[in-house]
């Protein structure tokens, strides 16, 4: 495997709106689809109150039929980063070609490229040339190592980037994907990148996110994106796997004392390694979240 | 699963550059890369002077990594048209993005959609308003129903459609792809659009490609797609799996008695259901091939 | 990979009730589970009358669930047999373990071990030292490696061994598994035994049957497994796959032009390659089908 | 999915040797091969010094081809059973057949089914007649429901059963299998199970066994199961994926805060569901582990 940019020990951190991703542990929350105005203002404002900090939401959904409803667009895009400003939170939404790309990157914090898209070389050496970051789902069935390359296409202009495992295509019926967590693991050995699951589309339920998420903390990933949405079985995409305000209220607390546990050792392992001292401050500014040390 | 313009009995016939592709067993051939003016024409020469009709070559390659091969783009095309036109064969190359279609459907007769790109739902959609015919490929792991709704957004507003199966994703070493010629069976049940069969691809290999070749025919699809190299070991890409010159020969001779029994099956077929008369002379003028009948 | 046995060259046919199953194409149907004396002569009454001459049926089923019909044991080897032998067919059951073995085997013709038990290697084992052919199965998800891995340890004291292919787990929903036929076509570049293809497990349709059919006899299969139930939507076990006896019959009729064009090529290379006179006698004697030659 | 002896909540807790498998976290470690009295008591000894009270250790050993290593039979069980006893832990060891059940059962304390005879159901119906519990593997590529099916053969006579997670096949090269943690999460949701997670079958390397480790902790699951072996390169059998001595303590040693929490939480959870007064004296008796509460 030939990986030049993202091979572990590149770079230091990766911060956007004030939010170092190599630090700490961070909810990306959200809507499958922005469906209008009210639904994303009410979501983010629930989240907002609970410390969620990066909301997503499509505009542009990549629909495996041409008969689904294929996103708001530029006006979805309008109502997520209106949401998120107003709640003081930064967005995220899917860009899915060259030409929606100057809209999307003018509105929203991270541009998303979706599993389809992963190896849409075209796409990604368009994303090389922005100055925003870019969040890359891992393919459906794609190894870990197409993976890291697709993310070299990238790097070869933007070094922000963040990884997105979301399962990969399985013959199980019981879940939409197969997550793979020992792929997290192995590409936080090969790579600095920071790495987010993504629950919801990995499992197609709401009633296992949970006990994932702990797992989530304790393995180390940088952190968790999960749908959320007002009504669950009313949402126009993905009302499976919606978690209702409800559920994710429960996962947010569940979760809550595995990350202080994290913080705690990482700050301990960052004292006893006498690197405290010089990245104190640092860290302080930059997040309140647990260091990623290894 | 909700099918429209794809379903069986829909449309009577693709015909491009005076090959008509529900009927006969067609033969795509060429190599991976187009690598050079010289290596295309010896191709083309070749291969025409053995009744292949379809010349393939890529111009624009999706590479897993970005530091291989990239393709020559614009003068891969046209040593790959300029050498169809001088052997009186039809041209097919991989288009990847909205930027390069116009000089793609320029140049070549039938525009391909990689496996990559099978559900790059902003590309399928320029490619519906194009006058060219297109051939998509099976994505890596897409399921029959996703490879029909891929399908069914080009057919949104352009016709003439060929499916490519390529082998899927899966966990024997011993082939590049899982082969699913069961699939294609499927397909021609479900779907009224041609299917070609790359042997290429989803074997990674040259020496199962005669009898698979074989099953194609006998199977009934429209036909298959081999990548040809005058000097395989030299290969830019996918070096493991061109046929040489010789391979190539022995296949094309192997599957001859199969393409002509074939033929006799179904001309005795359309005969028995009454249907000779008003179909023979058209038949006789588009393809010296078998009849698609089902 | 170190296969000793199993390799090409190796031995020169499997012969079982006077037909030699490295020469010809052979088709292995009947019933999933005999279900009763009046089900099974049916079934081999009209197949026999059809010219099939190898009768399955399971007798001891491996179910899925500890719920489902578990078969007729003894008494549904005897109604195989009995059926079998009063229609001049020979017949093929599955064996499950070690203490069933004996019934098994004094009953029936060809000793099945299927997908569920191919690395059950205590009774390979076993297997090994009986003097009746065993037909083995490929394991759900087993590589070919592993395929002719396991068919070794039946060869440390048994070499006749029948491989079947029938079909791998798989992602795709229309199919009860993928059915890989290049495997089956790499099997034969790999190894001298000869290789079945089971189309129903395979497919777990009856509508592409025959098509898939026409390809195992171009791709050089030694056969066909399929079931036949005199009334499909009635079966005990796996209804939705059995054809009924007017599908077995279009089945058999399809491929008959198929294994002419076979016999005559196959007849048609032994001369070519001076090897007629030596064998004729042989052939002639053990099978009226084709030579298998590569 | 009509599953009956195996759903949630049906008994309440599988006690073997005094380890209550219900509750806390629970360590199964031991080389993949007895390979001789001093490995195996060298390898207890250390681990019965950490805290580790379950040996495992192959006495009997499926083997891919039939001319690897396949174990030291009986004088392997004497071993392994004689270093448990030797150092205050329990036995765990793989049973392959109905013939060396009784020698199986007779010196170890819980039965292994590996994943290759998930549905050997011969096997199964003689484990539901043992008085030993059973350890069951999922099979290679079983998906829950037959993995829940499986285990409810076992149910019909015997109630002692655990489930091992062991990872599925895959495309993916750089690890053995895809350890499915979302099945271990919905197999808890389905089921009253205890549930192990083997890390080192399902990825085959050790470099990312101590975080997967932790997000077992934190995910729920009743524990792990690793290869632990005095000098891994040396060893017969599965040499890569096997743990030395001090990778093992660096694994103990990292998830030791994780269980600490667990068990605080879910006493925590207890307390505030008022039901810690009735069940305390057990718990105590019972273990000192964390109480698996949903």
């Amino acid at each position: 495997m030939a990986l030049y940019n993202a091979r572990k020990g590149f770079n230091v951190g990766l911060t956007v709106g004030g939010i170092n991703l190599n630090r700490g542990f961070h909810v990306i929350a959200g809507p499958c689809s922005v469906e209008s105005a009210e639904q994303i203002n009410a979501v983010a404002a629930h989240l907002a109150g609970k410390g969620v900090r990066i909301l997503r939401g499509g505009a542009y959904k990549p629909r495996t039929s041409p008969y689904s409803f294929q996103g708001l667009a530029e006006s979805g895009l309008r109502f997520l980063s209106d949401a998120a400003r107003a709640n003081g939170m930064i967005s995220i939404s899917e860009v899915m070609d060259a030409e929606s790309l100057p809209a999307v990157a003018e509105r929203v914090d991270i541009l998303q490229v979706g599993a389809r898209n992963m190896q849409n070389y075209s796409l990604l050496k368009k994303l090389s040339q922005v100055s925003k970051p870019v969040l890359l789902k891992r393919g459906m069935s794609a190894t870990i190592e197409e993976f890291l390359l697709a993310a070299e296409y990238v790097l070869q202009g933007n070094d922000r980037i963040i990884l997105c495992e979301r399962g990969v295509r399985s013959f199980e019926p019981l879940t939409r994907n197969m997550l793979d967590l020992a792929g997290v693991a192995l590409l936080r050995e090969l790579s600095h990148l920071p790495i987010i699951v993504d629950l919801s589309h990995s499992t197609g339920r709401t009633d296992i996110v949970t006990p994932l998420a702990q797992a989530c903390v304790a393995l180390g990933a940088e952190g968790i994106m999960v749908e959320v949405h007002p009504n669950p079985s009313a949402a126009l995409s993905d009302a499976d796997q919606a978690l209702s305000f409800d559920d994710a209220d429960c996962m947010l607390e569940a979760i809550e004392p595995w990350v202080e546990l994290r913080t705690r050792l990482e700050a301990q392992r960052e004292r006893s390694e006498g690197r405290a001292r010089s990245t104190s401050t640092i860290v302080t500014a930059a997040s309140s979240g647990a260091q990623r040390a290894r």
